[in-house]
């Protein structure tokens, strides 16, 4: 099945947009974790159990474990997921971005190695850095278009033929690199009006919604602005308050709660 | 030592602006190191140990070790020249980028686990993506720019106000990344005229300069267009001429041939 067909069946089943980060610092990770063998594996699976009927999608991101030594236990995470929950799609978000031969070793990272559905790609080094992800037509493949980040005016809003760069880019996305139509967008929550001008210019396609909960961004405005008329084409992710919504023993229950608000706002403007 | 001062030493010991890149893909890999329970890692070694006195620096790019699930071998092989030649400064290709929380951990990635001296990083999600890099002050960063490969063009040489976004990123990173004075260039060899207008925007930055080699840029053109008045300025990378320069059992002779050969062409027109 690929990564859309599974997108679609998931939002009907789970009637959700959300989608959870599993970005886990170890630093931050509850007192009853941190003792385990595989605290970061654990705190993930706990999370994953108390949210899996609540969500449309998760996305481990993978500096997290890059930066803790913990490529195992995000290895372990993408098993249990694509075991237990086969139905749920994972994005692995990474942002790779390089010249052909390179980037057909990111591509076996993400697909072959870990088994995600999708991944997150960056366009600055233009097509052929993205063919190899492109090329797996039963992937998606998620292209960063306007980030949630304070910075990303300073590139993505350069003006060029009348154009911001980062219309350009998605006017390139739905248009030439779409040619196996698994082409997603990353549009920040950050920035609904910005959604809604990438909105106009890229019809249907699923933009993945990074920055409403600890980010800030306003969910009301990113419906408003990004919904598609069936009132889908978003995955809206939230990370640090889903996951550390508290610290003690009780975080997987506060994880599911703050999931089904996320989840009841969001459909309430749908 | 710095970043900048660990390169300025080696360019006057070795006379070099060689940099071999460490890429090794399992399947190119000679029969003698395959079987071995460290294939890539030995590959490295035997490399590093033919080379060593003809470079200015090394060059994994990670790509190779994530996609092979061969992190071990590349801390290894990390391990091996920290400890074994330590004048020699490393540089980590990753082209990491992301929001700030995250890109902290892409830092730790490269200057914590795996003690890199320098790693490269992808400008597209602005200034604060790159933040934890340009903070470490003794570390380099090398910042894309105006990439080797074919498809560049289609967003590094969009025109705003002007000038190239190639040119607006040259401009950024000798002013406003600058701060801690450890900014470095990617230019391809493959694009000698945007070298020499890179070169007239930033002084006397260092570049990193990709694409000779496999993928043909001219060196004698790379030298008259990039090169610093004091015929130094660049780190002149080659990984695929280099590192299979020959695919039997005499492989790392020929990569020193190789590499040799690179470093007498280069000087040739310094």
């Amino acid at each position: 099945m690929t990564f859309s067909e599974k997108l679609k069946r998931i939002w009907a089943a789970n009637d959700s947009l959300v989608c959870v980060g599993l970005d886990p610092d170890i630093k931050k990770l509850p007192e009853c974790v941190k003792a385990s063998y595989y605290p970061i594996f654990d705190f993930n699976k706990a999370l994953i159990d108390a949210t899996h009927d609540l969500v449309c999608c998760y996305k481990p991101q993978i500096a997290y474990y890059a930066g803790q030594n913990a490529e195992e236990q995000l290895q372990m995470t993408m098993d249990y997921l694509r075991e237990k929950y086969p139905e749920i799609p994972v994005i692995l978000d990474s942002k790779r971005s390089d010249i052909g031969s390179t980037a057909e070793m990111y591509a076996k990272e993400a697909f072959d190695r870990y088994k995600a559905d999708a991944v997150t790609v960056n366009p600055f080094m233009g097509e052929d850095s993205m063919k190899p992800f492109l090329d797996r037509a039963d992937k998606g493949v998620v292209i960063l278009c306007r980030t949630s980040n304070p910075g990303s005016k300073e590139i993505q809003e350069l003006e060029s033929g009348g154009r911001k760069l980062y219309e350009i880019i998605a006017g390139y996305a739905v248009t030439k690199w779409n040619y196996n139509k698994n082409v997603l967008l990353v549009i920040g929550a950050t920035c609904p009006d910005e959604l809604g001008e990438v909105r106009r210019i890229a019809g249907n396609t699923v933009f993945l919604v990074p920055g409403v909960g600890a980010q800030g961004g306003d969910v009301q405005k990113v419906l408003e602005k990004g919904k598609t008329p069936d009132g889908r084409g978003l995955i809206i992710n939230s990370s640090r308050a889903i996951i550390y919504a508290s610290s003690g023993n009780d975080f997987a229950d506060a994880a599911r709660n703050a999931a089904s608000e996320l989840k009841d706002t969001i459909n309430q403007y749908r």
